[in-house]
């Protein structure tokens, strides 16, 4: 397993893999890892076979962040990320350097950006304004240096996952976007690098999103007749405030396919939500079927 | 010579020649060819060498033009194009079309763009306020659909290179950036496809860019002295305006370097200026040197 810190390498590497017709996975991460990512990487690796290269990015993007955020205390461990990809038969970590990423200097101020601007609108991006263009950003970076035939996104990150394929759409990137399902702990818990800021006291009540994703499907499969979206979201919203160090951020429900909230909900919507528990703020989202 | 409208057309043969390590040089245009156009051409068959491919894309993109800017009557003769295409030894003319560039449609709206916030906030980025977001943009799709080694830009539009060299460096394309020279009229006006616009009173009077270039770079060599950007300013714009269909849309002076306005005008610095000609909005540049 090679580590590449250099842009410059990165891409030399990668063309010269695209001379050679061989097939390119990535899979992108802010690092910290665990075994959602390494899904991710074991779906990269059976893709390319054993002639192709997985590569895994590591790199915790700043643009993504708001400067009230997480982006100091943002956990990281790249000895045991290391270990882990060797693990999971990674070829290539690609983990580059922030001043090579965003250059800043008198004449070379980094000044370009990718946003999309119909589904970044609503829930995340809604209460995270600049996360998106952020990402959009760092996504279009790391395909031009790492030229992948496909990337390998979680669904956890459900609105990420359909702004990125829209942007591949829209830019036309040749990058095949495959979506991987979410991995969860032993009692439902989504893997997220964050539940590590989560206490002995927090950590049972950040159940209460499964739990809510769970009740709501089950209310959903049981009502013969759609559910006005607004009543179910305060319903929902009571139980999970029940929670002493919970509190919602945003529940949404919405058509999948283009991200538009609907105001009745029925088979076939989808649901997300995001909660602070403590002061973790957590997301989690489910297809109600 | 081939011709091909189809994006996924394109793109496939491109990463078929990518397999072949076959150079790709791309020349982008909106068409209505002129000499300027074929030096673009020229120089990219040369650089790619006999066993490379020229694409030239022909394409009146319709977001780098504002509601009121002239889209619609923009020239457009396909058929002299392509036969100019052919003399000059091009391989493939791209010439995508607006429905499948910028896709619309109930769950597909086309909504990514590439936005470009530091040199394009100055000269035909204040004039023209979205027009650099759409040429980035349609940049970006041009380099994803084509693949190129290299693409060359006429430094006529010096501003548009100098961003589209930045988002280069900034996105990390695997793009090369060839910027070729101005090519004249006789009488040294700049070639342009809107010169077709101007009338027969017009056309004389349409010099006055050069003249105006001309007369600056002689001032700035003949004095000892900086000269204050603004007397200057003043003072050529009174000349230009002399012409009775002539109005100055801006006059600007900068360190080529980064597009930064000067207070003080000598050698080194670039001059560059757009003057509405009757309803013809023309454009022109020079290094004082």
């Amino acid at each position: 397993m090679k580590m590449v810190t250099s842009l410059s390498a990165m891409q030399k590497m990668a063309l010269g893999w695209k001379r050679n017709g061989t097939q390119i996975g990535l899979a992108p991460t802010m690092g910290y890892l665990h075994a959602g990512h390494i899904s991710l990487v074991t779906k990269a690796r059976k893709r390319v076979g054993k002639d192709g290269i997985v590569v895994v990015s590591i790199y915790v993007n700043p643009t993504q962040f708001a400067p009230h955020e997480d982006l100091a205390n943002y956990p990281r461990d790249m000895a045991r990320d290391k270990q882990l990809c060797k693990e999971a038969g990674v070829d290539v970590i690609f983990a580059p350097t922030d001043a090579e990423m965003y250059p800043a200097g008198s004449n070379q101020n980094y000044s370009t950006y990718v946003v999309e601007e119909a589904l970044s609108r609503t829930m995340e991006g809604r209460s995270r304004s600049t996360h998106f263009r952020g990402v959009t950003t760092v996504v279009a970076k790391l395909f031009n240096l790492v030229l992948p035939d496909f990337a390998v996104f979680g669904i956890k990150d459900f609105q990420q996952a359909a702004i990125i394929q829209r942007m591949v759409k829209d830019l036309n990137f040749s990058v095949k976007i495959i979506v991987a399902p979410t991995v969860r702990e032993a009692d439902g818990l989504a893997m997220s690098s964050r539940n590590k800021y989560l206490s002995a006291e927090e950590r049972p009540q950040a159940l209460t999103l499964y739990k809510a994703l769970q009740a709501v499907r089950q209310l959903v499969r049981e009502s013969s007749v759609p559910i006005h979206a607004d009543s179910l979201k305060f319903e929902i919203q009571d139980r999970i405030e029940e929670n002493p160090s919970a509190r919602v951020d945003y529940i949404e429900f919405f058509d999948p396919k283009n991200l538009t909230p609907v105001k009745q909900v029925s088979r076939g919507v989808h649901m997300a939500l995001a909660v602070y528990v403590g002061k973790t703020r957590l997301i989690d989202n489910i297809l109600l079927k």
